[in-house]
């Protein structure tokens, strides 16, 4: 889009954002928090590259294009897209650096991906996410090292008045309860089905009993599923009756697993500002889990969606052939939660300076950065006057960036050795201070 | 790429690198490492989107192609191209929100950017950059500032056994030698000239010489220009024999600011372990420096080239039309350093976990769980068994991680309340440790 004058219009790609310091900063503290608990955890980060060939991320079909995946062709003419989540370059790079892990392996992993999708409010096309994943066994253990530590995430992530909620569930109990209503349904019916009860939340009750009906033909049926699926009146869920249900099928095994699961879970949360509830109508879209699936919501914000979500996989790496490697995941939504805070109006810290070096000569310019790179050495975030001339500038500059102090240099301080320090917001001038004093002052 | 059996093969892009933990570990300290000290020094932090219109970034003549940018069709049917440095889109950034920054502008983007260019050693298609600038002010103070921040951050990346060279040139007055020498060569002709000279370091003086011979015509005044760009026997600039010949040209005026700013980098970067020295065949290709450029190499790895470089440019927006910043700038090649650093064999340091908890029966699970919580909490570093059964196995996957303490839980410890801690490498033993005398054997 060129202006008239042959200029180009400065603009950005609609559904991509900009980060000002003060989101910058934000979207840091969330990954730096991330880091620190998963690290704490023992959990090792690892990166792959955002482009990828375009079969290693779809698959020999080209499938999932729900995701409307960046593709190209680059300049060596090969079918290459931009990654759209970290899950199955991680698959890639486990199968190319197998011999180099040890397993179980537990990873975190940082990043951008990109879906052309429709931009929503807090939905980008570019998104930041942050993975934890633990692959290469099937536990009770690791089931409950993954979600404990996005929990504790969350939990540091979120204000002090807030709530959040993790609803856990099982795939294979949801199925098994799926079936026994409807014995007579194929695993694409069954995949729909999920589909269906992911849009609870969405879309409700009688809509979603529409596209069990639509599916199976039996809306009464449907209903009858949904009402099971649904808490008791106490928020409790009435094992006894599902048990009951699903005594023929196999994942009656699994209740006592999740049941487990939750309670460790919910004992290991005690007293935090979020809750472990187990919510059998929690489906999750996505059809390769096959043991727990988890979302996580914040109290404060209904109708903003999950930030943080997962489950249990069966083999990550089958596209690739090599091996056998099942395990549990779950993403951070960095952008998302970045958006939640925005919402929620927790206001964004910008590091700034804590004092401004101005100049009333030029001749004190080698000396101020002198002090300014001891002061800097000390740990004091130091700015400096880079438009020497009127003080009066130079002071509206250090206002308008809310740098608390002000140290003025010119040629009689060079001659003392001595600094002369204001505070702006009180007005108080402290004058021949030695750089000790100063440093106290400062620090 | 289908194996025959309608999998995919897992393979990276050429030119693409993974990152195992190790990489990922130092490349992350190296982020972090530039994120303090630039916050120490009042630059705030920004992001851009990775995907641009193409027409931002490549201007509206669609020039630059030597980068190989990364072009295709969006879904919207847009021309886009992944970004190719931080510069331009920061460009599109200031300009787009002009009125929320304040003026100079000192901001730090850390990011990934894209070019297509022959992969070498150490260079890759993807690679991250740490972008310092300082726009809306032309002054020695903002060339200090720059130059002092980015040797800072070099300071504190390079091993203590290395030194380092940053490289000082200023464009004004090398363009006025080159005119001193040549004074009939057009702007064409002369840009020409300053990227054979930065050329001297990879094909050296003759091939230099022969491509300015063949711009200009005149091999011996070529030979003429070279030496008197080259330091004096004791590594000084003969300043008054350049200012003798540029006595008639407009560069005249730029040696006193450009030899006061070398005169006060230097004397800020004394004790450390890089120089700062001037150097006046020192070009840096690209077109649109206006002032100082510099460049930074390690001692230890000749023929690496820069780690770190930059400049000082005329209108960054003018592009977009409707400001005009100039400014001064620096990147660091975070990717670039990773490689050196690597190239020195300096170890990258994975952080593992201090302490390994071992199950020595099922039923500990939970209590296992409350002590690993409890342990992070004080910020050690604790690893969890995920595959109880043997307990051999379960230590033998900790000596694998090179975790040093494992404590192992069963019924008994349960009971008690106390906990068994084995440091694995003395093969000490200690028994009925309370939490608290736990904790101060792992603090």
């Amino acid at each position: 889009m060129n202006t008239p004058n042959g200029k180009v219009e400065a603009r950005k790609l609609k559904g991509f954002r900009d980060y000002l310091p003060k989101a910058a900063v934000t979207r840091q503290e969330i990954t730096a928090r991330v880091r620190h608990v998963a690290s704490l955890a023992g959990f090792q980060e690892i990166d792959t590259p955002a482009i990828e060939y375009a079969d290693v991320l779809l698959g020999s079909g080209g499938g999932d294009t729900d995701k409307e995946v960046y593709r190209f062709t680059d300049h060596g003419d090969r079918a290459v897209a931009l990654r759209f989540d970290l899950t199955i370059p991680f698959a890639r790079f486990v199968t190319e650096n197998h011999n180099d892990l040890v397993f179980p392996f537990k990873k975190l992993q940082i990043g951008d991906v990109w879906r052309g999708e429709k931009p929503q409010k807090g939905r980008y096309r570019q998104f930041c996410q942050a993975d934890l994943d633990i692959i290469g066994v099937d536990s009770l253990e690791a089931d409950v090292e993954v979600v404990s530590c996005l929990f504790a995430i969350v939990n540091s992530l979120i204000p002090d008045t807030q709530r959040f909620v993790v609803s856990l569930n099982n795939r294979l109990i949801l199925s098994g309860i799926i079936t026994s209503f409807f014995p007579e349904v194929d695993n694409g019916q069954e995949q729909k089905i999920l589909i269906a009860i992911d849009k609870l939340q969405k879309i409700g009750k009688e809509a979603v009993a529409a596209m069990i009906a639509e599916i199976s033909g039996d809306l009464a049926t449907a209903y009858a599923l949904l009402q099971c699926l649904e808490p008791q009146q106490d928020g409790a869920i009435a094992w006894e009756s599902i048990e009951d249900r699903l005594k023929n099928s196999p994942a009656l095994s699994e209740i006592k697993r999740f049941r487990q699961t939750v309670a460790i879970l919910q004992k290991l949360t005690k007293g935090s500002k979020g809750t472990i509830t187990p919510a059998l109508n929690v489906a999750r879209g996505l059809g390769y889990y096959t043991g727990i699936v988890f979302e996580t919501t914040i109290t404060g914000l209904p109708g903003f969606g999950s930030v943080s979500s997962g489950g249990r996989y069966g083999n990550l790496v089958g596209r690739f052939g090599k091996h056998d490697l099942s395990g549990v995941g779950g993403s951070i939504g960095v952008d998302r939660f970045l958006a939640a805070l925005e919402e929620l109006a927790v206001p964004g810290k910008v590091k700034g300076a804590k004092v401004f070096i101005a100049l009333a000569s030029e001749d004190a310019v080698s000396y101020a950065f002198t002090l300014a790179n001891a002061l800097r050495e000390k740990g004091i975030a130091t700015d400096i006057a880079l438009k020497p001339g009127k003080l009066g500038n130079q002071f509206k500059y250090a206002d308008k960036l809310a740098i608390p102090y002000v140290v003025t240099l010119g040629s009689d301080e060079v001659q003392a050795n001595t600094y002369s320090v204001k505070h702006l917001a009180s007005g108080i001038d402290e004058r021949n201070l030695s750089f000790e004093a100063l440093l106290q002052k400062l620090g």
